[in-house]
C-alpha cells in the first residue's frame, strides 16, 4: 500500500522509518504513541523508529522511507509495496523488563536480548536501558552468560591445525600504547599463529587498525587473512569485515556517549570477541594510573579476577598483566606519529621510545611463554632476540607486503604549534585523557597525520618557554579546535619554582 | 560557515542535526564518535544528535539542517550562518553518571538533571539511562527532590484569592474511567475552584482532554482559562498550552516505549504537575485489580505512603482513595463512547452506567469534604444532591459554553463488529489492558468515534453467540487491526459449561 523509498540519510545504528504526515493509507499519529513501526513486505519485518515528514520532495505521501542502514538491512528494492504494522514486542521484552527492574537473568534471557540487539530489533533507548540495568546489578554468572551470548551470536573463526592461537588485548585508555604492531611480528617470527583483528578508534585518537593503515592495507577479507596467517603466522587487519560480536558494536555505540564503562561489559565485550575469533591463549594488558581506566591496584585486582573467571569458564587460557598507565606511551599520538614510533622500535633505531619497546617485549615474552617448547621464564629474552636480530622487522615487512599497500600515503600534518612550559621545573604528570582529547580534536584518526608529538615525558626537566609537545593537524578547523582545548589546559603538570603550576602556553605557529 | 536550513522532518522530542557527508568546512566523521554536535550562532547553542545526509536535494553540502523541533527550539531564521562545535557535556553530567552508577543524588543533582532534560539537552539515550538508574535505586528523599525539581522547572499557576484550589488525579490504566468530567461540574456547582488541566492519551484509547473535546473546545489559553474558572469555578481543558512540567513530557516519551512505570516516577510526575498548577488539595484515585497498574492492596499501600510523604513535604493536602480496578468503568471506551456515558450520568438518565456514577460521586464527595464549611462525612450526599438536582449538568453546560464548541463534530465510527461469546456462562474477568489495546488499534483517540462499546460486564450471564462488546472504527486499516487483535484474544473470560474457556468469536460485520 506504500512504495518503499531509500532516504539518503544515515542514522547511525538505529533503524529509522519515514512516513509523510499527509499519508492517507496510514495515520501517522496512530503510531506516534509507541514511536515505532514494523515495516512488512514479502515475509520480512523490520522494526524502526518513526520520523514524520512534511516535505514531499523528501518523501511523497504514498511512500514509506527507510534510512540508509535500515534500507540495506531490510534488503528489498525501492518501489517494493510495503505495509505497516504495530510493532510486535521483541522476543526478549520480558527479559529486558526484568533486567530494568534489577532482577538476575539466566542464559536464555541474555541469549534473547543479545539476539535482538545484534539483529537491530532494539532502539537506542532499549539498549541504554539494558546497559544501565546491567550496570546497576549483575552477577558473575550473568557476566559469563552475557559473554557466551555475545560470542555465539556472531561469526566464529576457526584455525584448523593450530593447537595454539594467541592474541593480546589492552583495555585501552593510554594514548600511544601501540604495542600490538610490535608484538605481532615478534610472535609471528617465533612461529606462533597470531591472527590479530583490531578496531578503528571510536573515541580515541587512533586504534591499531588506524595506525597500521599508515603502513599497509588493513581491509582484508577472511580468506585473504587466512592466507596471510598461513604464510607468515601473523596479520594486523581491521576486524570490521568479520562480524565477530555484532551485538558489541551496537552496545559500544550507546556506551560511549553515556560514558558507561563497567567491568562486566568490558569483560563480556573483549572475551566474546576473542572467543569468536578462535583464540585459545590470550594476554590482557591492564594499564593502571591516575588518568587511566584503572586508577588503583585494587580496581585492577577486581577486574583481573572477573577476566580470569569468565576466561576459564569459556575455555580461554588467559593471563592478565598490569602495566604503568601513568602517562602516554612512546612519543606520538595519532596514526602517522604512532606508526613512526612503532617502526623505530622494529628497526632498532637508537631514537626509538624505550617505554614502547620494553612494554612490547614484556607482552610478547608473556605470549611466547604459552609455547610449550619454550623454557619457563625465557619468553622475554626470546622476544628481545627476535626484535634485535631483525627477525621481527622482517616479519613485519612480510605482513605489510601480504596485506598490500596502504589506501593512501599519509604524512604528518603540516599545521603545527608547540605547547610550551611557562616556568622551569620537572614534568610531574601527563593527563592521558586530556591529550587524547586534544589529539582527537586535531583530527586524529580521520586525518592520519594529525595528532600530538610529545617532546617531554614525566620526570623530564623543562625550562620556561621550552616546548612540551607539538600539535599537528591537516585542516584549519580541527587545528583551531585542538589549540583551543590545549590553551584551556595543556594536560601537563610541571612542578617547579612556580609552585604546583600546571601552566603552559601556546607557542607560535610554525 | 554553514547556512541554517529547516528540514521538514519531525523527530519527536529529540533534537536532530543534519550534515552532508560532502560537507567541506567540517568533516562529519570527526563528530561521529560522540554522535552529537553543538550548533552555535548568535550566542545560542543547541546540542543535537547528528544524522549524515548523502542527497543534496535534502541538504546541500554547505548547509546545516535541523529537524522541525530542533529548528524551532534554536529559534533563528533559515540562512543564518552557524558553526559547529564539539558538544560541551551538559551541566548535570556528573550527577547523571552518579545515578547510573547507583549513587544517591541530592537536590542540586536533581535540579541540574531536570533542567537539562526540560531544555532538551539530553538525548533519548541519556533520558533512558536516567530513568533506569532511578528505577534501580531511589530513596524517598530523592523522590521528593525529583518532584520539587520537576515542579520548579516549569510554569507555575497561581489562583489569587482562592484559599482552596482542588484537583483529582487517577493513576490510570482503567479504560472508561472518565470521572473527572462528572466530578468537575459537581465540585464547581458546589463552589470550590477546580481548574482541571488534562492530558491527551499517549498510549491509552482516550485521555480526559480527548473525551472532553467531543463536547467542547479544550485548547484554551491561560487567560481564557482564568476567566472560565472565575465565572463558573471549574474547567476541563487540555494542559498542553501550559508547560507545567516540561521535563515530565520528555520523561514520559521515553518511559512509555520502555514500559517503565515506577512508583517514584509516577509520584514525581503527578505531584510536580499538581503543585505547579497551584492546587492546594488533591484526591488521588488508585484503582486496584488484576489487570490494573496496582495488582494488590500491598502494592497500593506502598504507593499511597509515598504519595502522602511527598505530598506533605511539598505542601499539598492530599487524600488517596482505592477503587475497584477489576474491569473497565462504564460502557464506552474511546472519546465519543465515553462522552456518551458521561453525559448520561450528568443527565440522570436511567441508562447511565451505575459504576461510573457511583465512582464519580465518591470522588466528588471526598473533594467536597475539603470544604471546611461542609460537615464531616456529608460530602457524598452533597455530591449526589448536586448531580440529581441538575446543578452539575447546568455547571457542565456552562463550562462547555465558555470553552467554546468542539473543533469538529465527532460521531460514532460506522464500521462495527460484535465480539460474541462462544459458550454459555457468566463473565468472569475483563482484561483492561487488552481492551485498551483493541480500542487503541481501532483508532481511538485519533478517530474519536473509534472504540469499544461494552455490552456485558463482569458477573453478567451470557449465552453462546450473544455479543460481549462491539468494536467501532472510522477507517478500514484501523478496523482490521482492532478486529485482528480481538480475534487473537477477546480480553473476556467467560466461566461456564465449557470449562474455563475464554473463547469468543467475531460476529458479522454490520
Amino acid at each position: 500500500m506504500l512504495g518503499l523509498k531509500r532516504i539518503a540519510i544515515g542514522t547511525s545504528r538505529e533503524n529509522v522509518a519515514f512516513l509523510s504526515r499527509a499519508c492517507t493509507p496510514y495515520r501517522a499519529a496512530a503510531f506516534e504513541g509507541q514511536e515505532k513501526v514494523e515495516v512488512v513486505a514479502g515475509g520480512r519485518r523490520l522494526v524502526a523508529a518513526l520520523n514524520l515528514v512534511d516535505d514531499p520532495a523528501i518523501l511523497p505521501p504514498d511512500c514509506l522511507g527507510l534510512s540508509q542502514e535500515a534500507f540495506s538491512r531490510f534488503g528489498l528494492p525501492e518501489g517494493t509495496i510495503v505495509r505497516l504494522d504495530h510493532p510486535h514486542p521483541p522476543r526478549s521484552r520480558d527479559a529486558l523488563q526484568a533486567k530494568i527492574e534489577g532482577r538476575e537473568l539466566d542464559g536464555d534471557g541474555y541469549r534473547a536480548i543479545i539476539d535482538d540487539i545484534a539483529h537491530h530489533r532494539y532502539g537506542k533507548v532499549e539498549v541504554a536501558a539494558f546497559l544501565v540495568g546491567c550496570g546497576a546489578f549483575m552477577t558473575t554468572a550473568e557476566t559469563l552468560a552475557l559473554t557466551r551470548a555475545m560470542a555465539d551470536v556472531g561469526e566464529r573463526l576457526e584455525w584448523p591445525g593450530a593447537p595454539l592461537v594467541v592474541d593480546k588485548h589492552c583495555i585501552g585508555g593510554i594514548p600511544g600504547n601501540r604495542t600490538s604492531m610490535i608484538v605481532v611480528p615478534i610472535v609471528a617470527a617465533h612461529g606462533l599463529p597470531m591472527p590479530k583483528t583490531s578496531s578503528r578508534a571510536i573515541t580515541s585518537p587512533a586504534g591499531t587498525a588506524d595506525t597500521m593503515e599508515v603502513l599497509a592495507n588493513v581491509e582484508v577479507g577472511l580468506d585473504h587473512m587466512r592466507e596471510i596467517v598461513a604464510a607468515v603466522k601473523g596479520c594486523l587487519v581491521w576486524g570490521g569485515h568479520v562480524k565477530l560480536s555484532p551485538a558489541d558494536d551496537v552496545l559500544i555505540a550507546v556506551e560511549r556517549p553515556l560514558n558507561i564503562d563497567t567491568r562486566e561489559q568490558m569483560v563480556a565485550s573483549i572475551l566474546s570477541k576473542k572467543k569468536a575469533a578462535g583464540s585459545t591463549h590470550l594476554v590482557i594488558d591492564m594499564p593502571v594510573g591516575p588518568s587511566a581506566k584503572l586508577r588503583s591496584a585494587a580496581d585492577a585486582a577486581r577486574l583481573r579476577k572477573l577476566f580470569e573467571h569468565v576466561g576459564d569458564a569459556i575455555g580461554l587460557n588467559l593471563r592478565v598483566t598490569l602495566s604503568d598507565g601513568s602517562q602516554p606511551v612512546g612519543r606520538g599520538i595519532g596514526p602517522v606519529l604512532e606508526a613512526r614510533d612503532v617502526m623505530a622500535v622494529l628497526e632498532n633505531s637508537p631514537t626509538a621510545p624505550e617505554d614502547l619497546r620494553e612494554r612490547s617485549l614484556s607482552l610478547a615474552g608473556r605470549i611466547l611463554e604459552f609455547d610449550p617448547a619454550l623454557r619457563g621464564g625465557a619468553g622475554m629474552a626470546r622476544a628481545r632476540d627476535l626484535l634485535e636480530s631483525g627477525a621481527a622487522m622482517k616479519a613485519m615487512r612480510r605482513i605489510m607486503e601480504l596485506q598490500g599497500p596502504p589506501p593512501r600515503i599519509a604524512t604528518l600534518g603540516a599545521l603545527q604549534r608547540e605547547v610550551v612550559a611557562d616556568h622551569d621545573g620537572r614534568v610531574a604528570t601527563i593527563d592521558c585523557y586530556r591529550l587524547a582529547r586534544i589529539a582527537r580534536l586535531a583530527g586524529a584518526p580521520f586525518d592520519p597525520g594529525a595528532g600530538i608529538d610529545l617532546l617531554k615525558k614525566v620526570g623530564d626537566p623543562v625550562q620556561a618557554g621550552e616546548p612540551l609537545y607539538r600539535i599537528h593537524a591537516e585542516r584549519e578547523v580541527e587545528f583551531r579546535f585542538a589549540c583551543g582545548l590545549a590553551a584551556e589546559a595543556s594536560g601537563y603538570h610541571v612542578n617547579g619554582n612556580n609552585g604546583n603550576g600546571s601552566a603552559s602556553a601556546l607557542g607560535d605557529i610554525h
